[in-house]
């Protein structure tokens, strides 16, 4: 338990809490679940990762009526799928999963180096990186993962420890696109951040406080690699990610009070950066 | 029970389910709390609803601890806290709500008619206002509003049925914006379209398929009144709210699969907005 000594959100008390992922992954382990597989959920999500062929699955439990409503998919996939009961489905989910009577087991994708996918070609010179300093949230990252997709990003980079990681419950809010759109854990996002600037990258760090506003701060990386770092709603940039940043720029009149929740400050920026020409 | 017609989103079933705010309003009708009142709950929404002199608050319950770093606000507002137990909080709020050991029970804010709120001024002759056609996640209305604050939207407004009510949970997603932003519940929204339409505004609706770019739909209407329409994400627009727009407008390219959270899409569409000149 030692690995969890957050301040407990409830009480105020600093008792150590373990965060839903964990109790996740707990109750997965406990069930014989192998330590590197996650469990998806629902059946957008589902579909998506069954229609992926660089997504390996190894078990799908889905309920007779699931089952009927994805008979494309699973015949695709080639998967023979276990048949539960919807009264006691059986996958090894938290109980407020809104499953929809479908739950595949399934390797994490695996989407290569850093260089490998960010660096700049040919064809696309001026590459667009999203970089997030401890976003723990599953919501807002899946729904960073939606907007990085719809805007071209190359990848949404965030370190092994300290990011929301690979969960039903990601994938869920990234309706679909955590099967296309590379989330890339890196080990150290200091080192990340020096090996884009040695590819050529601008990296534009988001802060309320900044005197440059976005749209500006972005046009000065225009035809040029741009990495855009954004960081906990909380705590914000750390001090080590705020010093490698090329420049600093917040989104909007800068306010006393008002501010962005995280997906959305990521998706303006999004926007704003690929308008740069 | 009749008022909950949904599809079981687990089962797939159709039989009626009951959405969490109705459980949480429910909880406090046993609890005796009157119908006309919303528990608000968080240290931050607590602090921020006590220092609101617009919020009507009527009962605040709190922990030892809570009440300590409250206690500005407290002295502030002149309201009587009742002390409570952390191991037993005795507000009734929904199990899962991340209380903080804050609970108060307060009116919802009342914000006036749709022209008073809306009409262009002199000092303001072209404002911005977002209108959401049946968005019911609480997370996403809350979001939307930090948004539209920031950006300077004179009001969220959403049919009083079929949209996330003011609820503790959408108070915590605003971070602070419910008490300052305008969350305008009216009676039915093709209404107030046409009422806004009548005060001079452009109403683009947002539609992933629409053959305009947002930022050419927002510039078409520079220096006049805009309102950005956006539906849910699953129905998207009614066909009724479709057709009282002005135009309607896409966010980034028309892509196959990838989608934009719903409060994504305002955050991108005030934004776009904010910049029309």
């Amino acid at each position: 338990m030692s690995e969890f000594k957050h301040r407990n959100p409830k009480t105020g008390g600093v008792r150590p809490v373990k965060p839903k992922w964990a109790i996740e992954r707990d109750r997965a382990r406990r069930a014989g679940t192998a330590p590197d597989t996650i469990w998806l959920f629902g059946l957008h999500a589902v579909r998506d990762a069954l229609a992926n062929p660089r997504r390996q699955c190894r078990r799908l439990i889905v309920t007779p009526n699931a089952a009927a409503r994805l008979a494309d998919a699973i015949a695709a996939s080639g998967l023979e799928p276990e048949i539960s009961d919807p009264r006691r489905f059986s996958a090894p989910l938290d109980p407020q999963s809104v499953h929809q009577g479908a739950a595949l087991e399934a390797e994490p994708l695996d989407w290569g180096g850093l260089t490998a996918l960010c660096a700049p070609a040919k064809s696309d010179p001026a590459p667009l990186a999203v970089l997030l300093d401890r976003v723990t949230d599953p919501h807002n990252v899946g729904a960073i993962l939606r907007s990085a997709e719809v805007f071209g990003a190359r990848a949404v980079i965030a370190p092994r420890h300290h990011s929301a990681p690979e969960t039903g419950a990601l994938a869920k809010s990234a309706s679909g696109a955590l099967e296309r759109q590379p989330y890339l854990r890196i080990r150290n996002l200091g080192d990340a951040m020096q090996e884009l600037s040695g590819l050529g990258y601008a990296l534009v760090g988001l802060d309320g406080a900044a005197a440059t506003e976005i749209g500006h701060a972005v046009a000065a990386a225009a035809g040029q690699p741009l990495g855009l770092v954004l960081g906990s709603e909380g705590a914000g940039l750390r001090a080590r990610t705020r010093e490698l940043c090329t420049g600093l720029a917040r989104i909007g009149a800068a306010a006393e009070f008002a501010s962005l929740n995280v997906s959305n400050a990521a998706a303006v920026a999004l926007y704003a950066a690929s308008r740069r020409g």
